[in-house]
């Protein structure tokens, strides 16, 4: 294998195994997975734009239920590809074209931080299910002295548990709770605030399993419920289409006898009847635009 | 210590500290108990009937969410306040007592498995959640070579670990799901079957923390949600009096971490108008009455 196949095996791994971070996250690691990889390929200027062409469109592809990562992608893909130049020119521009992508989704990030900050003001008991960087970034924003935070386990990952100890290490109380509680919970809460890995055209939100519970508790308790989702987790793909991710079932660590077979679907879409609003960098299309608590 | 007090105090330390078994199973126990204390007491008749009535007290008192306990130590509790004979004849009448209400409350499961039986002839996909013997009996009932079970895992106990094994080895298909995972696994179900802990009298069922949100999407998916329970579950205790258990933080393995605490509510109530009905050993209450599915 050449140095440049095995970096390249090595990136696409990374992101396909990591089981920790949320879309967000992962795109950006994809993008730092183009600007590492991007002056490996060599050969003539068509050569080395079918590699990096090739090499985005797999990592598009490795994590289904995250629409982020070939989203972003996609906004380097085609700078790359309308690219004319020396074919030594190539490796810098595509390098520098993941730097700027990040920099914008960064940027994107802030804002929808922003958006969801001024949406909680005067909020002060959260709860939040599984773990998104987005809504830990508006977490960690929070007055730490009079805001609570309930936090769902989420398994079979178990994400609330760093989630929970990092929101406890910056001095906010936190709750910790079962999946099963969430709907014990949800009376106490003044909101619901979530990620997403993927906004649907219809405003249907992919997050993690457990999300359309909680929804649908905080629907029947008139709890606001929000999504906070920067605008590249927008897809086109409708439901029926839209791939959902299932892990092995060894993660649950079942009973090892035969005819029981685990389950391990990763997400779930969420209907928009049951979301109060998409908080975001920019204006989404209209059927996102918030209802009101 | 007396060995009638180190009786007693073993008696009501395996009720306090039995989180395995459901209310049914435990109110069995319970009377299992009285039968096995009821010679130990000595004195005059007067004496003996306060140290009898004394320990039921306590037994009924031990798991505040389980009414089933209260219910069937209080059949007895009556019979043996108005014996009137011999001191030393109260031991055994105390004892003929248990056993007799434990056979009511046997065949009232009895009765409670045909009822659920008949209601769910042809279902094939059944969700359940948590551990009830009284579910337990009907789910071993159907006929195995075409019944599926859904098991939620139930944290933090994972009393889906051990129902899902014991459902596996009758020859039923299991499929085990985290609890976050129920709500994606209701489109599947041709119904939903659950135990209780207790029937308030509006209709409420108490149950293991996770019943309400599956209780949501079943209504949400129009998927039958039935619940089977014994009459002795039955309260008239207001759901504001109405005490549910919480357990200990530390089962959930939480961070330890200051500024962190793990909440371990073990039950929750379920409103009547998500319950599409009530199987049981005898007509409940008009408002039990099963609304069709």
């Amino acid at each position: 294998m050449s140095p440049a196949e095995a970096l390249r095996s090595e990136l696409l791994r990374a992101i396909r195994d990591n089981l920790r971070d949320g879309a967000s996250e992962l795109a950006r690691r994809a993008l730092d997975a183009l600007a590492r990889y991007a002056e490996a390929p060599k050969g003539s200027l068509d050569d080395r734009k079918a590699a990096l062409l090739a090499f985005a469109d797999e990592l598009g592809a490795l994590r289904p239920s995250m629409v982020a990562i070939p989203n972003l992608v996609s906004r380097w893909r085609d700078a790359v590809r309308d690219f004319e130049g020396a074919p030594e020119a190539l490796g810098p521009f595509a390098r520098t074209q993941a730097q700027a992508v990040r920099t914008w989704a960064d940027g994107a990030r802030d804002a929808t931080v922003r958006a969801s900050l001024a949406q909680l003001e005067g909020a002060q008991r959260i709860l939040t299910h599984s773990i998104s960087s987005t809504v830990l970034d508006v977490l960690k924003r929070l007055p730490p002295a009079r805001t609570e935070v309930i936090v769902t386990e989420s398994r079979p990952g178990r994400e609330g548990w760093e989630l929970g100890a990092t929101l406890a290490a910056q001095g906010l109380s936190v709750s910790y709770i079962t999946d099963a509680q969430g709907g014990l919970f949800i009376a106490q809460a003044d909101a619901i605030l979530v990620g997403a890995d993927a906004l649907l055209a219809d405003g249907t939100v992919v997050n993690k399993a457990g999300t359309y519970l909680l929804a649908l508790a905080a629907k029947d308790q008139n709890v606001p419920f929000w999504v906070c989702a920067e605008s590249f987790k927008c897809t086109t793909t409708p439901a029926h289409a839209f791939a959902l991710e299932e892990r092995s079932g060894s993660e649950l660590g079942p009973p090892p006898v035969p005819g029981l077979k685990a389950r391990n679907l990763y997400f779930e879409m969420t209907p928009p009847r049951l979301i109060t609003g998409w908080l975001s960098n920019e204006p989404l299309a209209p059927r996102f635009a918030p209802k009101g608590a």
